[in-house]
């Protein structure tokens, strides 16, 4: 609880309109998306309009030694939004302008708060591309997708959110306004601070500003859905695709589980289907044609017992309904599930995915995987039922095993997820205590007091899983 | 001078045959590629053939207070090869092996000695593609590509160095050996340290081995070379190829001053050349065959006089050659120039080349602009005799306004060049004193001793041109 003094000067901040101390209210910020996360209500929700205000928050909140944390959409899936040490939320969601969209630079420049489908269409309309497309793009907010990295299926042809980020503002821990990296395609005046805010969780700087590359938009997309009676044959695919030279904008992966869950398509997958392929190619009208066909033979050569290919946007859509109504479609049929997102170099996808599914077994509980395969990403979802008694620790079990098995094949514990609370404990097993040491040594560089989302991405005691 | 047991100790590290104290061969290692830079000895130069060996040699140099100034083929621009401070230059060409080109998961694992241009055959040879590819690509090494971040014509559409590094492994300035990164297309378990060691010119830390993605290689390349009677045409034809929806791998300008001095090449350029483009595509046979097409057209449509197409790769290195003779030509009419590398936003390149040959005019100096255009990145190269008097100090103030002129219009002082010692007093200009303050905590964090490559990239009273 915030002393009233504190109060009125965060209200004289941003204006009694959108500084919120009434417990109903905080309580709604208690939550993100991620599952079986404690509620953790922050001591007040503030709702910044400018770089000036986030400042003058951050200054107050560092004399005050209140934890400062950022938020946009909420839809982030290891914890990073909660307050888990109290303090206030900046609900970034009016900084919601595109400033500019300049096509002949190839530039835009962003508030935090705009939605990421807001800038593809704005973008669009100008013949221009913004490629990174996480599964949340209609609702999740461009600072958001800057915190956690975000990434979504074009990754595997167009990079993740890192490689569009040209520039930032950013309020630091000082609450003084800075801009970081440079408005071109290329700088290498001073160290690549740009890339250290990407996918830092809010805990190294606030980004109140974003200049983002865009992409002369492609000409036609084709998309294609090929069956594999063996998801073996199926993660191999994904390889060759690759090895024929054609590069595709997205390689989705639907496994047998998740294929069993969704309602019926109208796809008249086959009885045996084990896994399906979900393909995308993009380019000029002549070259998506062309590299469509010769990804369908690639398929065909690599085991595919169908491959289809959509004939227009109707099909494309119904095609890409397979992987996208899996998410939904496991919700239905389990109410709670772990979501986990590793990645492992392509050529280790077979072993990966069989290897999960081998695990599951042995701790006896449900898993589906499905996603980014044409990156090495996949989300392995393990499917609880509340009735099921000592599930959850199993799950858990899994899980843990599941980044020993990742870690091994030379892989990641997230691709796109971030580590938030929840992926604290399995941190250094990837990294190694060193680097974790060296990731601490950053934070207190630019953070001595720890005041911006103390509790995230480094594991500390007490919190997390560790 | 070093302590004899120092040597000794140094000697006990790398073995007797690769350290080096004597004054001759020291003199050897007492300068880079840069222009005007004063020698710059250090006391030892020892040539480790491993991390473990590098490791050592750091700890050692940490107990001492010795500098470790890491090198490859000292083809650097900027100063930031030499020992400014003295101490022990690591020489890491003999870690020069390719210790994997992975086919199926797309990458390669180097060591830093590797010559560029040795890992772009070992990558061809499997059908694979290592697309940054510096001016120096046949002589210098890996290693170095990645302290400075390197570039090259292909950026335009494939990105720089830092692009294709997934992981890095590194000593640190505690001598402890550790892995940053993953070996994933995508990672986001933590700080992104990996892009900050990128272009750090050997300050943070040592590369001694990297983990780079390869992509496959393209079916086709097609060059074209298209004459304009006005720069500014040729200017504007940059951004208007980038509209046209065509991505061009190389986009190179070469101006009327730096055609001025090219051999004859065979080309038979008209009279009235005032720039010309040479550019290249590439892809699907099919595609790269469209796409000249297009980017044909774009020129013409330019107000481009004259366009032409190579037939085969002979006539294809023919038209490179109007832009890589643009260097050699101007050592040979120049004994000294001074090399910039600045960038704007493609959308101000004709404000930024006309603006820059207005203050060589101004200062009465020689200007010759060519380079990078596709991303809004030229050298503007300033030309010196050395008999007229005061040019010196006319091309420094030249510099200095042509930084001015191009922070102005949005842009960097540097693309790809660094800064090492030579444009450490322009850095503030462009990123503002909190920002090196910034980079200053980020730099003590890792390097608490300052023994890495001290004097580089942060301005430090007495050195570099401030």
């Amino acid at each position: 609880m915030l002393a009233r003094r504190v109060r009125k000067a965060l209200q004289e901040i941003v204006g009694e309109a959108h500084a919120r101390f009434d417990p109903a209210q905080l309580a709604l910020y208690a939550y993100d998306a991620t599952p079986f996360a404690a509620p953790a209500q922050p001591d007040g929700v503030l709702m910044p309009a400018s770089a000036e205000e986030v400042a003058g928050i951050v200054r107050l909140a560092g004399a005050e030694g209140l934890p400062v944390v950022p938020r946009g959409a909420g839809t982030n899936l290891t914890g990073g939004a909660r307050a888990v040490q109290g303090g206030l939320v900046l609900a970034m969601t009016r900084m919601d302008r595109i400033l500019a969209v300049d096509a002949d630079s190839f530039q835009a420049v962003v508030q935090p708060g705009v939605v990421t489908e807001d800038l593809q269409e704005a973008a669009g309309e100008q013949g221009l591309f913004y490629p990174p497309d996480p599964q949340s793009a209609d609702t999740c907010t461009l600072g958001g997708n800057l915190a956690e990295n975000a990434g979504g299926p074009r990754a595997v042809k167009y990079g993740v959110t890192r490689q569009y980020v040209l520039a930032l503002q950013v309020v630091l821990a000082s609450g003084q306004i800075v801009r970081l990296g440079a408005r071109t395609l290329k700088s290498v005046a001073g160290y690549d601070l740009c890339s250290l805010m990407v996918g830092s969780e809010g805990t190294l700087g606030i980004i109140t500003e974003a200049t983002l590359r865009l992409l002369p938009a492609p000409e036609r997309r084709e998309t294609l859905l090929a069956v594999f009676e063996r998801l073996r044959d199926a993660a191999k695919a994904v390889c060759a695709s690759m090895r024929s030279g054609v590069i595709p904008s997205a390689v989705e992966l639907v496994d047998e589980a998740s294929l069993r869950c969704l309602p019926d398509l109208g796809l008249d997958l086959p009885e045996a289907a084990a896994a399906v392929l979900v393909m995308e190619v993009d380019g000029s009208a002549a070259e998506a044609v062309r590299a469509a066909g010769r990804l369908a033979e690639v398929m065909q050569a690599g085991g595919a017992c169908r491959v289809m290919r959509a004939a227009d946007e109707a099909e494309a859509e119904r095609l890409w309904k397979a992987r996208r109504e899996v998410g939904p479609s496991l919700a239905r049929i389990a109410p709670l599930r772990i979501n986990e997102d590793i990645v492992v170099p392509i050529a280790r996808l077979p072993e990966a995915i069989s290897g999960i599914h081998e695990l599951a077994r042995e701790q006896d509980v449900t898993c589906a995987c499905f996603g980014h395969a044409g990156d090495g990403n996949i989300h392995v979802n393990f499917l609880l039922q509340p009735d099921r008694s000592g599930e959850r620790e199993r799950v858990e079990r899994a899980v843990a095993r599941v980044f020993d098995l990742v870690v091994g094949l030379g892989g990641s514990i997230t691709g796109e997820h971030g580590v938030g609370t929840t992926k604290q404990a399995f941190l250094g097993l990837e990294l190694g205590a060193e680097v974790v040491e060296l990731m601490r040594r950053v934070k207190a560089a630019l953070d001595p007091d720890g005041i911006l989302n103390p509790g995230k991405v480094l594991p500390l005691p007490g919190l997390g899983r560790a």
